[in-house]
């Protein structure tokens, strides 16, 4: 029952088999082997974008990162969700990497940016002259933080008014596969069709080591990425081993597979919740993710019962007033099974006093 | 027959078979599961360091980078030989990490600093006021970029002259195993006894995936070195797979046991060029490169045999004048076999005009 | 009629006559000159602060940045009031000169921030664990950016919730003078006495050609302040010629008498506008500014009359529908002349079609 | 007998009266006011270049580092001599700007860049590939560091080896004045007529209170100059005090002037030392700097004197072995008088003990 997050999880067999093949005999280092060629003509395969760049890195701050510096100067501001995980998660993380830009956070119901807000913030930064902070680059999160989705139609409003302001469009893709699983849409549709110019294209939360790949589908549009890459100590030697993953990973739909299989044991959970007189939705389930309140007393019950999930208040609320709603989080990956979501709810309805 | 560096080689069964031990269930992510504690644990034990701090990341420039910026101030200097991998070889990227500190290039023979050279620089920057370029701390890399070890009669003596300054003592360790397994030391020896604060612990160049460990044997000099990594995107959230790398790599001394083998390739490499009428060896043969000069002819016939290495010339000199001398560096790993050696002798002895 | 900003004035007779006289042979270059140490001394006796040290700059915006950098480390959030200079105005200059820290807007009435949300950013902040966005420094600006004054309880009530948490207390004084001369209290008891550990003491905005003092009652709190001037340009050779302004705006209470003039200056606007039947006062003013709405057609004969001010919309709002209520900023300074409020008040009561 | 630097003189006249001309009334703020724009204007006739971008500010350290910052990434390197002010004497400051760029030293004789140790660095840095640092800008200091002088030939041999690999040709122009002035070339003639990409155009050294321009012939080629400027809090409100002094350092060649008596006086010095049997010079003198060789019982005779200079050894040597021959840097400036220089050579004529 460990609905921590989706980077708990374990991997799939396949990406162990990958791994295992590659590790024939020698290769040249830093990217120059095969399997890292080959992993890049697939993804660009997958994304109908023949002539994307497609850099590889571990982990999904140095992905966004990577592609926010590429796209943003320092003395530009990069438009997010005021919940964004780059302004809320990452340590300062694209500060570092842009070398001092500024996240300007935007309201937004459930997780998705407010036109209007975005309009105002465009508006804002229209009229100042040429020495003030200037409009840097759009980000948005998909899977949003609140585990609700951007749909095409609403990429491409928020993309579209910042191409009309000349600024690029970044997606934070770390849970993009359960995106796209979700919507049933091509991966060219919700991004590059949609108005996206880079993308961090996620694999460590849906089943992978850690490998995330750096899509930029206008390659002219990425200041510096190679260079940015290497400064950054995110250049692997082994190339070949991340390369493996992501072939497995985007071969036959893998991603696509363990995605919806995340999915669908968040469906079922939301299900659950539903069904508990005592519980809330807080946001609409839409991905792999539920946000749901429950009394105090229900989350003692479910912890001893041992399910494990962030609360949005301190642990010690727990064993505070029993009936004090507390809001959890509970993310489910293509490992979580059917004996997970069964004891959460068995937990949930288990007598308080039996 | 490929010398090229020692991070083309494949990883040995034992890592991955490792990591599929480790890939059970769920864990805690970002280095709070139980493998990564364990790793932890066991190169304290192996370093006899039981307080050292250990981080895990995945590149050598990672490590490097964050070491030197844990220790380093933007206004200071970072003396390191005029060969170091972090002054010629890492796009800038200690400059990056250490927000603008300056690398002052050392020179000394066959790779070693000279301490007559530190001394006077050291003098240099003593004589500055408060305001000036401050001195920061000393890295050493061991192996050197020319193949050579320091013996920690030689590490003690320049962090000594460091300390004395009120300095600290970085290591480079990309090769550390090659170093200790060269000088039959141990690791404490070669490190924190000889005075070195923080190591770079190379694992990726002598068989795993991609994990080194940035060891601070004086937790108190590593200033933030954990949100240093995080806001640098190399805290990884699946990190039991690093872990169980580290794990493996550190048990029964398979590390010492693979660099073993990639000295001993090495000195019989080295054995065939000094039986070579034609070859003339640039440094000392002490570790697992071998630097040695061989005129044109005999370069190209070794290519077209099939064997890959660096020249210190562009590859175009091949085909020029036949007798011109040029460098190589040959680089073996543990999975170099007799097989690759003895196909380079006999590259080298084959009648030119058969 | 200039009300654009106070930093659009001349200097007194007394500041160019401090600096003719400080033009007299040779001096020691970097601040090692008399001068620089007269200065440094006496501003130590108006803050009754015998410790404190002071460094002398150019601008306020380096004053801000080096202050805060020396207080702030790169992965930390700054708190600040969400219309605060160093966040709005600055182009990012904190974030570089921190080398990426992150700037957290707080709301609060009329420019003060407000303590209730101070204490929610804070609770955020302490409930991360080590590797997020620590908690760094508040910077309260004095007078705010709405007009309004801090007092010493104010100020206290803030900075002993920073202090309580461990963070020091920046104030940004570009207008220091201004909002001691309304309050009445002594230098000292608006900033250290009141738990300010660091402060902009501003110069330019009120009277000085372009010198500001970055003061540290707490020496120790001031990371590399040296350094930091010297490495960000701010280090002037010819430290006599800002020392010599510095000295003489500190004479005889000369900064205070300005700000008296300028505070006078803005309360005789204040009555103009409350006079006028048009007028609605956005905020109360406290010190040297008036935030004002009228309708576009009174701002339109403004204009025409040659007053000069900035607008909260854009200019062309002027010519736009002639009820529509448009907010203005209207700043004195010392050398804003009675004839210059007269003038004022005689636009905004002539009749509309004479 | 002040000899330490040329920034410890004082200012001509003619500057502070323009300053006093210049403080009449109200003035726009940040450079939109009347002088600024022409001073911009003056300077680009000087310069015979109507098109140059010219920013100012008030230290060469920020000149400099604006300049580079402009013209590098902060993955490139930029190459100046090994002496040069940028890599010894900024605390870091070129880093900083650049977000870490690295600088390379190069050797010369008499401060000047050898052009084979230059093509050499080329060589190495062309040989790179796309993930290695970079070549960025040239960085020539004329005066340089050591009193001689570039002349347009020497600076177009450089320059244009630079321009042939694509990168820019910077000057560090702190002396400017003085090497026009001992060039007899015009201003144009030793820029951009000989490939000068932008110049740090000084001031402060020579008679104003801390005034620099920051020119770029090219304007395309200064990425983001104006948000630099800012964002390093050198864009100064006031800045018609800076404009006035530069209008009045540009009249009728006042600068020039200046240069010219200061050149004088260092000539003259360097008669004294010729004529002197103790002293040998160290570098030809060719604008306002004497570098000469004196034992130590004449530098201890000029300092009971009077003479203040900087020694090439700890100041303890003067009352070491009384016949070690100790360097000195020995400067003059517009305000140094023939008294100074007979004093100087009064003091290095009277017999020992008289």
């Amino acid at each position: 029952m460990f609905f921590i997050s989706d980077n708990g999880g374990p991997v799939p067999d396949a990406v162990l088999t990958a791994l295992a093949a590659a590790n024939t005999g020698h290769a040249m280092p830093y990217g120059k082997d095969a399997l890292t060629a080959q992993a890049v003509a697939q993804i660009r395969t997958v994304f109908e974008a023949p002539d994307a760049l497609v850099h590889f890195v571990a982990t999904g701050t140095a992905a966004n990162a990577l592609a926010l510096a590429s796209l943003a100067h320092p003395w530009q501001a990069i438009f997010a969700h005021e919940g964004a995980h780059i302004l809320r998660d990452e340590c300062n993380a694209p500060e570092f990497f842009t070398g001092g830009a500024k996240i300007v956070g935007l309201p937004g119901a459930a997780g998705r940016i407010d036109p209007a807000a975005f309009k105002a913030a465009l508006a804002q930064f229209a009229s100042q002259d040429g020495t003030d902070t200037d409009a840097g680059p759009l980000s948005l999160t998909n899977v949003t933080e609140c585990g609700t989705v951007y749909d095409p139609d609403q990429v491409s409003q928020l993309a579209g008014m910042a191409r009309a302001h000349g600024i690029a469009t970044h997606m934070d893709g770390a849970r993009f596969a359960n995106a796209v699983a979700a919507l049933g849409c091509t991966p060219a549709e919700l991004t590059w069709k949609s108005g996206v110019d880079a993308l961090s294209f996620g694999g460590t939360k849906n089943g992978l080591l850690g490998v995330e790949a750096v899509i930029f589908f206008n390659p002219d549009a990425a200041q510096a990425l190679a260079r940015r890459r290497k400064r950054a100590g995110h250049l692997f030697s082994k190339s070949r081993y991340l390369a493996a993953q992501m072939l497995a990973y985007t071969q036959d739909d893998l991603w696509l597979s363990l995605a919806r299989d995340a999915n669908a044991a968040a469906s079922r959970l939301e299900q659950v919740l539903a069904d508990s007189p005592d519980a809330t939705l807080i946001h609409p389930r839409e991905a792999n993710m539920v946000f749901a309140r429950l009394p105090a007393h229900q989350h003692a019950r479910l912890r001893a019962a041992g399910a494990t999930y962030y609360l949005q208040a301190p642990d010690s609320a727990v064993s505070g007033p029993r009936d004090v709603m507390l809001g959890a989080r509970l993310v489910c990956n293509w490992a979580t099974t059917g004996t997970d979501i069964e004891g959460f709810a068995n937990a949930l309805k288990a007598p308080e006093f039996p």
